[in-house]
């Protein structure tokens, strides 16, 4: 399903350009720039080649067969263009370009038009007002904004649907940062043909992507959406940041998109039915996303916490405890046989009871055998682990041995600080070991890791 | 009041060591590696000198005025360096060492026989068990973690009262990440003398400080904390993160430090009723300490949210009108008039309504012309402004123009991204604007820049 939209081996440019300041030209250019894995076929007749590449009047001049068209001509040449992709039998397009529903009824009806001749054709449509897809795998990414103003993911497992792009660009350059990385991304744009529900389909039998993030301020069909979401979510994680909940946002979000809002409430409820994960903005959506990219299932409630600064224990339990941000979750009650094993590796001032405090005196190696006793005591479902390097006997270790228990329990870690501890985040996230930069996201993303568990069923993997 | 503590020309180092594998080594040889702007004078019957800085045998043979004296000593004899202490008149000792009443009644008892001598000779204590107080403008830090393993911030306007040592100095650490800066760090440690009252009538009236962060697992006198927090929240904010606030965590908190716990809802209903504002991690606590500090008052609830993608404004303007993470918040509703002045600067598929949208072809120069326009309208009580430079027309230039309205106008920005995200983020920083790395966080600390001036009273500044 939509195999050759995200394993293109040949792509057609229509509306490629010399001139680096055009649309046609940078995106073009990113293409070639980018090293994409297959053909590149500009299409413009008013060049013989672009930057010695050979140039077609047409794309139905093109002598190979097309498995991707990425129109960028401007709106009131799309319907030719994309007649021509119909002639030529192009499975999937691309539309670039504004100016279609979002601007009024004009644009509406241009929209129509494209629609019945893909109908008629079977040609599927990615937008239009579109920056499209990104794929690293095959070095595909037809997005307009060049790789020098935006860091674009390495390969990974989590797929990005965004329904607007430049949030989703930014998106990308956030997960960058710390180098997630991503099995694709689609802009949906105004998805007059492929929406979220096609793309969730896709994803879900899509084996390189473990995890979906998804962007959206409406759905195309409420139906489809909530079938799809159900499907998906009991073979993989979905995270869902849904715009648009208020009145006064959801008037915003019909303003930037032309889509009509549904009711909150009722969206709401549909993620949690479907079994799915909600997230408040761009970066909850990451840090949720990674935690169930990550960790293995968290099968119960019982948290254990593992810190060498009190004060980390202590707010993070505040927040595990309540419901602020997500479930109500509760500290394993750890059994005396437990907590006599705990307490043989820390100093006598030290708490061997959760949360399970080390101090500052705590060493890697009492981490680790404390770890070992968590691990192997039955009493606990899952660990929130601070690692925090800068007392004296902690280091870069504790990656280690947080990395080796990883395998058997799910953990979810906090690195607080920044000197010695961000070298440690990217080092986590490199093991694929869900890492974060705050108490409140470390627990925010623990309680997104229950959430998915819980509704899919304890006791299942 | 306490003016010697937190400006002292003299340190005695009772217990220094020329052992840097001892407490008493680090601490001094921090002293003196950061450079100190006062007398050292080292304290030890052991030596002649340390490190060719001559040594006394005791406190009472330095021959100059002691300032603050700093016990690294052992809990047991810490009792006879206070009597020292108060022989020399010494007016200010920092206890560094544990093993005090966080241990047990033995250790209560010291702590009483110490505080007897305090009493008795007019001493002023910090601790025990504490890192002690880091001062940039005199360059004095005491806590006992190199400066290799943790980022110190530089002088700055922000006071950090932390119960915890460990989380407090991670906390700097988490400030110095993108150069907020200090004016002073102290940690209360058991707080046997100086406790968060004391240190907040202090940092109302030190002309250094505009904004006070606290970190908190309870307080040691409940009603003289409301009045201490009340009075200072008439002259300048106090963000404070309570911990302890579920039963779980209350225990965790006294297993952490010794000291009971209070109500959690009678404690969040004193920190409204005095008006300040509370922080749920120490990512918030620095969040919302650095809007109040920066921004000009935010005096009303309408908001305009300024962006170059929708996305970010819808997502905002959701969490801008919800309840969530603060109070619910009013998106301005623009006059006609206003709009119309607005649309002028953007392209016709812009949106000239609030949340104001004007896409990624918008310029830095419409951005600033639409902010003048706002700015300028009466209509707005501060912006929400999203500083995005990755579409081809915005630029580093933004920094300038939010800068210029910021003089005017309250605004938060959100800096969403990386690769050019981040050096503007400290770019902002760098020049005392508000700037968040997410969504959330920004909308986040705009509410809580609210709750401040709301309770302070709109229209006084």
């Amino acid at each position: 399903m939509l195999q050759k939209l995200f394993s293109p081996k040949s792509i057609a440019v229509i509306g490629a350009s010399r001139d680096p300041g055009k649309t046609g030209g940078v995106i073009f250019e990113n293409l070639i720039n980018g090293g994409f894995q297959g053909r590149i076929f500009p299409v413009n007749p008013g060049y013989a080649d672009i930057r010695g590449v050979k140039c077609y009047p047409s794309v139905q001049s093109i002598p190979e067969d097309v498995d991707l068209a990425v129109v960028v001509l401007r709106s009131d040449l799309v319907e030719r263009a994309i007649e021509d992709c119909a002639y030529k039998k192009v499975p999937y397009v691309i539309i670039v370009a504004g100016g279609f529903s979002e601007t009024g009824e004009g644009g509406a009806s241009l929209e129509r038009s494209i629609l019945r001749i893909a109908r008629e054709s079977g040609i599927r449509i990615i937008g239009p007002n579109t920056v499209g897809i990104y794929l690293p795998s095959v070095k595909l990414n037809t997005a307009l904004t060049p790789m020098d103003r935006v860091n674009f993911p390495g390969e990974g497992s989590i797929a990005l649907i965004s329904q607007s792009g430049a949030l989703g660009l930014l998106m990308m350059d956030g997960m960058a940062e710390i180098g997630t990385g991503v099995s694709a991304f689609v802009n949906l744009g105004n998805r007059i043909d492929l929406d979220e529900s096609s793309l969730l389909d896709h994803f879900a039998s899509d084996q390189k992507t473990h995890v979906v993030m998804m962007y959206i301020e409406s759905v195309s069909n409420g139906r489809k959406f909530y079938d799809a979401l159900r499907r998906i979510s009991e073979k993989k994680p979905v995270v869902v940041l849904k715009s648009g909940s208020t009145t006064e946002s959801a008037r915003a979000a019909m303003l930037h998109t032309g889509a009509m809002m549904s009711d909150d409430a009722v969206f709401h409820g549909v993620i949690n039915q479907a079994g799915a994960v909600r997230a408040r903005d761009e970066t909850e959506l990451y840090d949720f996303a990674r935690a169930l990219a990550y960790s293995r299932p968290l099968l119960g409630d019982r948290i254990a916490v593992l810190t060498t600064a009190g004060g980390a224990g202590v707010v993070s339990t505040d927040l595990l405890t309540s419901s602020f941000n997500g479930p109500k979750m509760s500290l394993a009650t750890l059994s005396e046989k437990t907590r006599g094993q705990i307490a043989e590796f820390m100093v006598p001032f030290g708490s061997n009871s959760n949360p399970i405090d080390i101090t500052a005196e705590g060493s890697v190696e009492q981490y680790s055998s404390i770890l070992d006793v968590l691990v192997h005591s039955g009493e606990i479902d899952g660990v929130l682990a601070f690692a925090l390097p800068q007392t004296p006997r902690m280091n870069a270790g504790v990656v280690d041995v947080i990395e080796k228990y990883s395998g058997e329990t799910p953990i979810v870690v906090g690195v607080i600080g920044s000197r010695l501890a961000r070298p440690l985040l990217f080092e986590f996230e490199r093991r694929k070991i869900p890492a974060y930069p705050s108490i409140g996201r470390a627990v925010s993303s623990l309680k997104a890791l229950r959430t998915y568990w819980k509704h899919r069923g304890d006791g299942h993997e």
